[in-house]
């Protein structure tokens, strides 16, 4: 299991310092979409360049333009990007091929899919190296979960591993863990922290044992 | 009816370069979303400075974080930002919220919906400006046309105006203007013409007659 920062909604300075600061504490560091949308691939290289070593995640959320837009994020130094799993199969499937021409990595992410048993299957056949279950920022306050589709997902995917997002909180984290998913994506309950690099230590404690 | 243009994949000054050449000829300019996710909002903020007083829309695609990314697109000049109409329903009603406090203007993008008849109708009520049907880039050379859904969405939406994007080009716009669209898209028709001015120009004279 994989421990996943999500940075957003920080200016480039301020998330840079905090990736330095809990990088050693965390596997994989992700650049937000609110954060590309403000400042472009600038905020992919400076990350990149806070955590040398250190894999990141450009979440694009790429629904249309698959090879542009992979390329850009590749170019930045990214080693994982995010396709939107409800996007046209034409464009995952240029996602990948992108990918896979930078020996580089894909999640799709299944974020307001609605038949979405049946599009997992679909989107694992497409050699994406990750499937992520995410409930939207925007409907977390409904208190909705993504641990039933995670186990929907699990019983399912064939080539891609799982992934899990959205609004995982320390107090969340085990029953999480306990569904084994191969990357756990945790913002706020790290970067919202009085002490981001102890709150991360904690999680990395509660996810590695 | 008014012409888009869509701007994409150039750097900064020579999108702004672009923007000055055919301002005069259009009646919206788009930041493209291969433009945002290199650049950020300093795309939009760079042709809101080249075309003042024009009507700039962000094609951002928000897919979720509806209040945070529709506000750095206003903030950043933007009179019209794009939600995805695959999104969350609380996101898109998230991003007409942002722009009404801001006085600008929401379309949403049917890119690759499913079930379009349906959603057409359950997006049109949530008070979005514009709804635009449109072919993805990716699958634009299988020869679909975005024409037969905009005949859809025309006969169901009670609220929002029809707009149409996808693949549009100087030969096929007299049968896109023959259904009568509020706005019509065309990217690479115009941007890359050899007389990119002289392209809007013909293309204004058949919208325009």
């Amino acid at each position: 299991m994989k421990l996943q920062l999500a940075l957003d909604m920080f200016p480039i300075e301020e998330a840079a310092a905090l990736a330095r600061q809990v990088g050693d504490q965390v596997d994989i560091i992700e650049v937000g979409t609110p954060f590309i949308v403000k400042e472009g691939m600038a905020a992919v290289r400076a990350i990149c360049e806070a955590c040398p070593g250190k894999t990141v995640l450009a979440d694009v959320k790429i629904m249309d333009g698959g090879k542009p837009e992979a390329t850009y994020a590749f170019e930045a130094g990214a080693g994982i990007v995010t396709v939107l799993a409800v996007a046209e199969d034409e464009t995952i499937r240029n996602v990948v091929q992108v990918a896979k021409q930078y020996g580089r990595q894909v999640m799709a992410d299944m974020i307001a899919v609605r038949d979405f048993e049946k599009r997992a299957v679909e989107v694992d056949s497409f050699e994406v190296d990750y499937i992520c279950v995410h409930t939207a920022f925007d409907v977390q306050h409904t208190g909705q979960s993504p641990l039933e589709e995670l186990k929907v997902l699990q019983s399912v995917i064939r080539n891609a591993k799982p992934a899990v997002a959205g609004g995982i909180k320390m107090e969340t984290l085990a029953e999480t863990v306990a569904l084994a998913p191969e990357i756990i994506v945790v913002g706020g309950a790290i970067s919202g922290a009085p002490d981001p690099a102890e709150a991360a230590r904690k999680m990395c404690e509660i996810i590695h044992g």
